[in-house]
């Protein structure tokens, strides 16, 4: 366990054009150290990779990304969706922002963010020979509470949970269900220095070199939890109206068997 | 926006007993700097408020701090509720937690964290002379994602948002929906030197300063949806129910109106 840390925001990158080396850029741009843990905006991880689409096709993109419909919302002019996408983050439009992107132009979030993550690790390390771990974050809100954190969508070369199952606490009884997300926190954290406007889309957190491990580790999508697990696998008015229609054919149905006996 | 800061762990704190007066031993555990914040985990709040009960009354005390009950779902020998409690923290269990309480005992929550927090602010400016803010901070699960972050329950003198609404993004475009809840990020970053079982309940966050303010800012209650504006309000199991007992009961209606015409 780290006694402290620090997270610093690596200025002076230059925008990122579509195949762009990040790695190179990134490892040019700051001193990297062992231990070290990058944390990349995603929104250059698609710019780089060419994930940007004009603006007039957005609401197609989103249906696009969209793997499933978790909720939405109408509000003066439009619908708000909340869906799980491709990527399995579940989110407003399916991470579509057009914010920070050129304009006329939305971005997209990176296909396969863990592999993106996993290839700016290799390429990191490759060019510095430091073992470093990658955390790809976006800009997500949540249920219950107001406002908006940074969270972990793509994750390589370090652990997205500290895994606490079986260890005790200081009185020594065990944390049995304690797992806490290193990786969402990590991100969070990284979000202070890097903000939405300041052109900071890179931080390096130092001093957490014990979270940092193999590149095989799993990545950011294993933070997704299965919907077939999750209480909240679907809004309260999309569950309310679906049970609704259910409950009213089951009677219907009752009282044509009834009517025919 | 900070361009670095840095996070530290406290060590040294005696354990915490009833009526300790936790103000002074932080003040005098570490050195403290204007600007700083510090992040305290809320269960050594509650051990100096008292808020201990014998583990026996466990399940009554869960159910004397839950406001509104969200979902619950079964497991092998128990069922596991989430609510809203009486401080508008939604989570597992009302806060109410075995871990690091003492044998036999459980904890629960700061009656009003935010008051806690701001009487800590109030103590802690008053014996060193820096201005700084304080974040009560619990671990807590969130949907669809799985493991827990630290989030904030309690905060004073420190800006719970940043408000970024009505600014841009670094091409000029409106970030209009952007509000990072940095008390959260904060709380979570804190978690990352804090452990759960290192003994080691304060972190000082330094190199923030521009979030810290007046001890009258809005609390962490702030952070709170109300639930007639959230889209997750009840278990999506919960909501299905509710539905189909409305749903069969409207069909029964109109059928019992169909055959009396």
């Amino acid at each position: 366990m780290a006694v402290k840390f620090s997270i610093e925001g690596v200025e002076g990158l230059p925008e990122i054009a579509g195949g762009a080396d990040l790695a190179a850029l990134i490892a040019a741009a700051t001193d990297i150290e062992d231990g070290d843990i990058l944390v990349i905006t995603s929104k250059i991880v698609s710019k780089a990779e060419g994930r940007i689409v004009q603006a007039a096709d957005r609401e197609q993109a989103i249906t696009d990304e969209t793997v499933r419909v978790v909720a939405s919302r109408e509000f003066d002019g439009g619908v708000t969706r909340i869906v799980e996408n491709r990527q399995g983050v579940i989110g407003a439009a399916a991470g579509v922002d057009a914010s920070n992107a050129p304009d006329g132009t939305v971005l997209l979030l990176p296909i396969d963010p863990d592999a993106s993550a996993r290839a700016l690790a290799t390429g990191i390390r490759a060019l510095t020979g430091a073992r470093v771990g990658i955390i790809l974050s976006d800009t997500l809100g949540r249920p219950w509470r107001e406002g908006q954190t940074d969270l972990a969508i793509g994750a390589a070369g370090v652990h997205v949970f500290e895994d606490l199952r079986g260890s005790t606490d200081a009185s020594g009884k065990p944390l049995s269900v304690t797992m806490p997300c290193v990786a969402d926190e990590i991100a969070g954290a990284a979000e202070l220095v890097k903000g939405k406007s300041s052109g900071v889309p890179v931080a390096v957190v130092r001093g957490l070199g014990h979270l940092v491990g193999d590149l095989d580790l799993p990545g950011a999508r294993s933070i997704q939890r299965p919907a077939e697990r999750d209480l909240f696998r679907l809004g309260a008015d999309e569950a309310y109206n679906e049970g609704y229609r259910d409950g009213f054919d089951e009677s219907q149905a009752e009282a044509a068997v009834a009517a025919s006996e």
